[in-house]
C-alpha cells in the first residue's frame, strides 16, 4: 500500500467524519430550535427531521463505504502509516460504527420517532400531572432499551451496557461502591443539619429581577467565567442546557424565574462550565469524530465544578457580589459575601432535582438509579415507579412526596431515552473533587483564582488535560492522567464533609 | 400500465418531495437560527451545512431517480391515471426539476459558498461603510447570474429570465410600463405634498417603549391579524422577516428600536401577512412542492394588504389605537384616530427602503430595479453603483445621498443573489389595490372589517381564492382567478392618487 493510497483513504475519512458532522449539526439546531422557539405545533415536522436526520447517520456511519473505510485504514494503521490524529480518530470512529451498526436501520429510526413522541407526550403529562399517560412509554422504551442493549453486547447485564455507553468503564457494581460511600458521609450530614444546623435568613434570594436585568447579568457572568462572546448565543427554555454546535458556535438556554435570580446565576455559571468545554476541544478536532466532550460524567463535572467548586466558594463570593449589586442594587446592596455564601449554600432536602442544593443532590440521583435498576431486572414496571418515588424519597431525603410533578415527572431524561445517564451527574461532581486536588497540587491557587475573578490559571489548566483532548481519551484515561490515579470518591465525600460541616458550625 | 403500478410510482414521488421537503425545512431552520441567535462565529459551519443541503437538494432533484420518476408520472398523467393533486405537483415538480437541472451541481454548490460569503462581506461592508469591499461581490454574482440565467434559457434576456422565476410571466417590458404608470401618478403627488401639503405633529411617535412592552404588543397584533398561536413563533433579528417552516409551524422576525414603536407595529403587520399565508395554505400540500406561497409577488401582495390597505386604513385606527393605548398608555392615551391615521401615513421622500412610505415606496424600487438592468446589460459594473444611486435618488426622491450606508448597502438582497427580486415588492402592493376591488365587489365589508377588528371575512376571502392554493396556481392564474381580470397596475394608481390627495387635503 503505497502513502499516496494511504492519503486518498484519509481524505475520503475525513469526507465521511464532515458528512456525519453536517447532520448532527442540524440536528442540535433543529433540537435547540425546538427547545426555544419553535412553536408547540411544529413537533410533528421536527420529529420527522430529525427522524430522517438519525437514519441518515446511521446509514452513513455503518454503511458499506464506510465499513470498507474502517478496514482500510485499520490496514495501514498496522502497516504505521497513520498520523497520531488519524490514529485516534480511527479508535474512536469504528468503535462508533461498531455500536451504530449493532442497531438495526429501522429499529434505530424507529427509536428516534419513539422518543421524539415521548418527550413530547411527557412534556404534556408534566402539565398535567398524569403519569398514566407517559408510563406506557416507560415501559415501552425500557424494553427497547433492553433489546437494543442485547445488540450491543449479548452476555452483559442490559443496565451495565447503558451505563458504559454513557460513561466508559462504569457498571452497577462500582456505581453502588459510589452510592454506598456518598450515602454514608450525606445522609447523616443531612440529619445533623436539619437537628443541629442553623439555616440562614436571607430574604434578598426572592428579590423580583426583571427578565431583562436577568439577561444582562448572564452576559455578565458568560465573560467572568471566561466564554467568547463571538463564539457563545444564549436563548431561553423551560429547562437550561447547553451544547456545542461547531467550530466557534456554542449556545446556552436558561430559564428566568423572576423572583428567583440565583436559579438563572447557578444555571448560567453551571452551563457555562459545559460550553467552556465546548468551547476548547482542540480545533484540530473540528468536523472530525473527535470534537466534543468525551463522556457524560466528564461533561458534568466542568459544569458542576464551575457551578460548585468554583461559584459557590467563599472566595467567590467577591466578584459574584460585585455583579449582583451592579444588577440588582436594591436587594444585593448591603448583603456581605459571608451572608451571600451562606445564603448559596443552604443546604436542605427538598422534592426537586435540578433545584436541589450541592449536599442533597446525589441522594436525588440515586432514587432514580435504583428504580432504573428494578425496570431493568424486569423487578417493576412503569405503573410502580409513583410508588418507588415516595418509598425512596421519604428514605434518603425524609420528604413526602405530593404529585408526580413534584415526583417521577420532574425530569426530561426517561422520555428521551436516556436510561443510565443520571448517574453521571453524580460522578461529575465526584470527579471534580479530584481535579481539585491534583489542581492545586499542580501549583493552581485556586481560591485566589475565585477571588479576583481572574479564572484564567484553572482554564488553562482545565484546557490543557481536560477540554482541548476532546474526545481522544476516554473518561477514566482522562481522569487518570489528569490526577495521576483512579478515581476515588473519598476525595468528593471529603469534600462535602469538610465544606457542610463548617458551613454549619458541626 | 396496471394501477397498481401507478400506486407505487405516486408514493415514490411522494417520497421524494418528503425527502426534498426535509432539507428545504433544514434549510429554514439553519437560517433562522443564523439570523436570529447564532453566535457570530458560527457561519463558517453553517455556511457549510447550508451548501451540503443545497447540494444535496440539487442531487435528488435531478438525480436519475427523480428524472424517471418524473418521466413515468407523465405516462401516467397522459393515460389519465393521475388525481388532481398528484397532476399540479407533477406540474410544478417538473418545472422545478428541469430548472435545477439547467444548473450544473457544481455550480449550484459554488453559488450557495457565494453567497453566504457574499451575505457576510455584505454585513461588515454596512458597518464600515464601505462599499469597495463588498462591490467585488456583486460583480461576480450578477456574472454568476448572467450564465444561470444562460443555462435556463439560451435565448432570453437574463435579466428577463430572473424576473420571470420570481414572478412568473414578469419581463423588463412589462415592468417598465408598469414603472412608468406608477412614476407619472406618484411623482407629481410627491411633488405637490412637498409644496403645499402640511405635515402632521405626532412627537409620540418617537416615545420610548421597552423592548418587552413592544414584544407583548406584538403578541397582540398577531392575535388582532388572526395568527394561529400554536403555530407561530416571535423572535428578533436585525431585519425583520417571516417564513414558513412546516405545517403548525410559521416564523416571524421583527426588530425593536425602543423610540420608534410604529416600526415594529408596521413590521408585526406585515411580516403577519406573510405568515398567515404560509399557514393557511391548503394542508393536503405539506410536505410536497406545493406548500408554500406561489410568487415573491404574491407574497409580498398579502403582506402589504395587511400592512397597508387594513393596517393603515383608517377604519383599522380604532383596533390599532386600543392597542397602543392598552400597552404604551402614556404616550398614546391622547392621541384620537384621526391623528394616529395622518400620523402612521405621513407621506416624505426619505433613504431607507424599509422606512419609506407607502407612497414612495415604489420610487425606491425603480432605483434599484434601473441599476440592476444596467449591470445586467453589461452598461455598468458594480463601481458605478453608488453614482448611479445618487442620480436615481435625486432624480426620483429629490435627496442627496450622504453615504452608503444610506444609499447602496442599505439591502442585503444583492448579497443573497436576489437580483430581479426587487420588482416583485412594488408588485405586491399594486396586485392588492386589485384585490381590494375584486374582494369589495364579492360583498366583503373591508371597512367594516378593520374597524370592528374582527377580519375574519376579509381571511375567508383570501385564503379561499390565495393562501389556500399553496403553488398549485401561478400568479397570473391566480390573480385572473381572484379579479375575474388580467392584472391592471391602474387600480394601484387610482388608490393611491385618492388617499394620498384626501390625506393632504389636494
Amino acid at each position: 500500500m503505497s502513502d499516496r493510497r494511504t492519503a486518498d483513504i484519509v481524505e475520503a475519512f475525513d469526507r465521511t467524519q464532515r458528512e456525519l458532522w453536517m447532520r448532527s449539526y442540524l440536528t442540535r439546531i433543529a433540537s435547540f430550535d425546538g427547545a426555544t422557539v419553535a412553536p408547540a405545533q411544529g413537533a410533528a415536522a421536527r420529529g420527522e427531521a430529525l427522524a430522517a436526520l438519525a437514519g441518515q447517520r446511521h446509514a452513513i456511519m455503518t454503511g458499506p463505504d464506510a465499513v470498507e473505510l474502517v478496514e482500510a485504514l485499520q490496514r495501514a494503521e498496522a502497516a504505521g502509516l497513520l498520523g497520531e490524529q488519524t490514529t485516534e480518530e480511527l479508535r474512536v470512529f469504528s468503535r462508533d460504527q461498531k455500536e451504530a451498526a449493532a442497531i438495526p436501520a429501522d429499529e434505530a429510526i424507529a427509536w428516534a420517532r419513539l422518543t421524539c413522541e415521548a418527550e413530547a407526550v411527557w412534556h404534556r403529562a408534566k402539565a398535567a400531572d398524569d403519569w398514566e399517560s407517559f408510563a406506557p412509554y416507560v415501559d415501552d422504551i425500557v424494553e427497547t432499551l433492553k433489546r437494543h442493549a442485547g445488540y450491543l453486547d449479548a452476555v452483559r447485564d442490559p443496565y451495565d451496557v447503558w451505563l458504559d455507553q454513557y460513561e466508559r468503564g462504569l457498571d452497577s457494581a462500582s456505581f453502588d461502591a459510589f452510592c454506598e460511600a456518598v450515602r454514608s458521609t450525606v445522609v447523616p450530614l443531612v440529619g445533623e443539619i436539619n437537628e443541629r444546623g442553623e439555616q440562614p435568613h436571607a430574604p434578598w434570594l426572592s428579590a423580583a429581577v426583571p427578565t431583562s436585568v436577568q439577561l444582562r447579568l448572564s452576559y455578565d457572568l458568560m465573560a467572568l467565567l471566561g466564554l467568547d462572546p463571538e463564539g457563545t448565543a444564549l436563548a431561553q427554555t423551560e429547562h437550561p442546557f447547553s451544547d456545542g454546535f461547531a467550530p466557534g458556535d456554542v449556545r446556552i438556554a436558561t430559564h428566568i424565574h423572576e423572583h428567583d435570580v440565583m436559579s438563572n446565576v447557578f444555571s448560567m455559571i453551571h452551563e457555562s462550565g459545559h460550553a467552556l468545554y465546548e468551547q476548547n476541544v482542540n480545533p484540530a478536532f473540528s468536523y472530525s469524530c473527535l470534537g466534543g466532550g468525551t463522556s457524560m460524567g466528564i461533561h458534568e463535572s466542568q459544569s458542576r465544578f464551575f457551578e460548585n467548586t468554583v461559584g459557590r466558594s467563599r472566595a467567590f463570593m467577591g466578584p459574584l457580589l460585585e455583579l449582583l449589586r451592579k444588577h440588582v442594587p436594591d436587594a444585593y446592596g448591603s448583603v456581605s459575601e459571608e451572608e451571600l455564601y451562606r445564603a448559596v449554600n443552604i443546604a436542605t432536602p427538598s422534592l426537586i432535582r435540578t433545584e436541589a442544593d450541592e449536599l442533597t443532590y446525589p441522594l436525588h440521583i440515586m432514587i432514580r438509579y435504583e428504580i432504573e435498576r428494578l425496570l431493568f431486572a424486569g423487578e417493576a414496571s412503569a405503573r410502580d415507579i409513583p410508588g418507588l418515588w415516595a418509598q425512596l424519597t421519604k428514605r434518603y431525603l425524609g420528604l413526602a412526596v405530593p404529585d408526580d410533578v413534584h415526583g417521577c415527572l420532574q425530569d426530561v431524561h426517561w422520555s428521551g431515552g436516556s436510561f443510565g445517564y443520571f448517574p453521571t451527574y453524580a460522578l461529575g461532581s465526584a470527579y471534580d473533587a479530584q481535579f481539585t486536588f491534583a489542581m492545586r497540587a499542580s501549583g493552581v491557587d485556586l481560591g485566589a483564582a475565585c477571588a479576583t475573578g481572574d479564572l484564567a490559571p484553572v482554564r488553562d489548566w482545565l484546557r490543557e488535560r481536560i477540554w482541548s483532548r476532546g474526545r481522544s481519551a476516554d473518561a477514566p484515561e482522562l481522569i487518570r492522567e489528569a490526577c495521576g490515579a483512579d478515581f476515588d470518591a473519598s476525595y468528593y465525600c471529603g469534600y462535602l464533609s469538610e465544606k457542610f460541616r463548617a458551613l454549619y458550625g458541626l
